[in-house]
């Protein structure tokens, strides 16, 4: 059974593609083994599939105050919590193997208050849902939260601005029915 | 790093438990390899641990109009909404045995309007949540949207029981900081 | 004019009923002059009845650092906020004879927060509220706080595992169309 | 113990009263053998007294296609949901004498959707809890609703102004501690 | 296009209104060049109209601690968080008149936690959003928070009335569709 | 008074910028005669700034079904609902020029549901809406409702697609602080 609104928006064919995004998804497939749905679905309109990845790596591969596995915790987290399936079972898979640890996605998909983190990335995602759901209420004692963390002014602008990114992340993935590829369900969780 | 919580309310020994709740606890041992954290929290109080398990096998291990997959769907999906770890982890693991499936829980667990489910399913499912979340709601529209998909009342009564069960379960699992064992994670994810 | 759903699960007839069930049931109708309706929709379902009554009486009829009428005072709070016509309706019955009051069930069950009650009380009834309606972030201010007004960890556990049961209780009830018996209006509003 | 907020706002002396609030405090302590503190509280402010009963009275007291059981189920439904001790049981008590029905109040207070109601009434409770908790959605089907059960325009009108004026009083007796006098918890729940 | 519900309460005729109403609304007419929607829909009802203009004025007209700014920013904040259409334009107007400031209306009917005021307003308006949204839960705490800001305790009944006195219009506004005057929209926005 | 948050991310100096952002700034200071806000903020972050206007480009300039004040009366409505002060004023300014309209934009704003737009365009905020604050409830009935009103699917993406990414730009502005440019209150207000 596939969910009905799938089929609304169904992927073009690679090779109808502009000459950058097939090579992107190509190398993509070639490193990964499978093409994420994430890149067939966005296809559809290649400005905004630029725009996105180009965002996307911006937040997510930078070098910075937080690590690439506490940036998939804050994807994992607020994924959760916009229900959004595709993002929390393909970055729980990354933050699988980003962060080494086979257990850590499920404890914060479900209730990261109680998944085995630091205090300081307890902090980081309190300040991150924060963003994710109630964003107009941001203040002055929120930031003072994560300085007393030792967080700088610029790794709070990436937690907020990962939160933000996948607001819009989860948004299109559940109006398209964006389905997580059967692939990322295991990856991770077993030592190769 | 442990959740503090869980330190509050120390599982006892087994060897100082009642008679029956340790031979219960061995047998679940012998058979699934190890003591679910579920048993030795609540093994704190014997009177409580013997009627919530009572309850459990009334709901969860007879016959029935509901399959014992359609059972485990109800409480990975209320589990989730109440943000209960244990209950999404250890019970998700069942579901995945109990349907064969091992793509099931996650897609439950995250959003069931988009699991991989039947119609009849998913009316279920929305039935158990409205009693999971809003059973002061209950209307007789609900109990007509149940029987359009051929279930009986005594379907409709167990539906509403294991949501009601869990709503008990989730609450003292919250509150005890009740840990999913380590082996829960992988269970039903890879063929034997 | 009754409600429609309460036709959908009618109680068994007394006779019909397993013996233990029968007796227990005959021993409140003496005890008390009419059979609670819970007693009755319950008894549907043998093993779930018997499940039900001794979790609830672990939890109500022990000995322990809350007094009867303070559990009372929780199956109250909790009810109305998960308004639950049964409960509230026959546990203000039972809570104003405990606490020898005859306002105090209406106030509970209207606004906890202005009812007249001891500090120690209200910190009880916000623990049990938080447990009833947002377990999931129950976190060790919400102990601290308890343990500040001096209860011990098995309150601890009271005050939660009473709000949980009646969490189960209610949305049966609610589901059920479960109705208070007419007796209970007026128990306990005047003196004898 | 007293509610400390309900200190913040003393009962002005009758005696110090401007001579038409007097005169109306003094006519109900003549009529119901008691003074409701909702004209103490207020008559701290005599300008708003006197508009706040001006506005009362238009909507309670005036002839019309509701009766006046009727209009005393709009207060204590949203006032339920407003969590206004004061407005529940003082009007819980009016409502009962109304509609001579020991306990139509307490099943609309704790869930209307399960009172002993005609579909008409819950129609307009329906209207009414929308009114006071969702005004900004009100729609034209929510007035066809209404239409279908035989209310008039004026009627409509009723319903709305009866929940938007408590709106107001729930929260100006939430504000200042008010208190419902002893006399109204019983009021109506024995025949004479 | 008009919304059809403001179809429903079609403002009467002036020539037929009483003449205490038909005279109060000419002046208004004389002094500000148009009759506010809010008068005609309410001369629909004499006795509501006279009630409600009556605690306008006592509550938005008299002396004391508050400016009369800051009386319409209050009318702003909650009618905003009440998305009452009529509110926010005719009183944004009046607030950017009073407060002779052509941005602060829309800075508080979007985000009053944006807006440029003092802390001390910024405490009103917590206050006064309080008790719009959630009165059932004030507590000490929240007139603590205002007495540090140097509110007494008439100006604490003020801040709340006004709240509950906008509940109650924005709430009549939503239902009978009352829309704002053209005229509204272009006042306080451009020096004379 | 300006905000405190504001000043934690301030603008970087124009001249300091990357030769493509400084030219694309200018190029707008020189059309409108200032620069909004959002450019210099997200300047901070130049590849974040390339990637959000391409993805701001792609969707608000483009050719389509909906009419350039469509899109801007989504941005405005979904704005409104996240408490979004820059967005809801400087997109209200665009689209009062852009609908040649000075009062449609505060109408969206306070309450779209009773703004003067036609049932097609309420349907398209219908929608919008949803994916704004709920999208993991987006089901075929939604697509089916939007279909009715004659919408293509690619007509359904840039609806979610310009709600989703302004749930984005929505959070980034509450985070940092952004403030409208006084510019924006008045634009559109005024034939010229």
């Amino acid at each position: 059974m596939t969910q009905p609104s799938a089929k609304r928006f169904p992927a073009p064919k690679i090779d109808s593609l502009p000459e950058d995004i097939r090579t992107r998804i190509l190398a993509v497939q070639e490193k990964s083994g499978f093409v994420p749905n994430v890149f067939l679905t966005l296809a559809r309109r290649p400005d905004e599939f630029r725009a996105f990845f180009a965002y996307h790596d911006a937040l997510m591969d930078k070098e910075g105050g937080l690590t690439k596995a506490e940036r998939e915790m804050i994807v994992v987290a607020t994924s959760a919590a916009n229900q959004c399936q595709y993002c929390v079972i393909a970055h729980g898979a990354i933050l699988r193997i980003r962060a080494k640890n086979p257990l850590i996605a499920d404890q914060i998909a479900v209730n990261y208050r109680k998944a085995d983190i630091t205090p300081r990335q307890r902090a980081m995602l309190d300040f991150a849902m924060k963003v994710s759901r109630a964003a107009e209420e941001i203040s002055d004692a929120d930031f003072a939260a994560l300085v007393a963390h030792g967080f700088s002014d610029d790794d709070i602008w990436d937690i907020a601005a990962i939160s933000a990114f996948f607001a819009l992340s989860n948004r299109m993935a559940n109006v398209t029915g964006m389905r997580p590829n059967d692939e990322f369900y295991l990856m991770g969780r077993v030592a190769k």
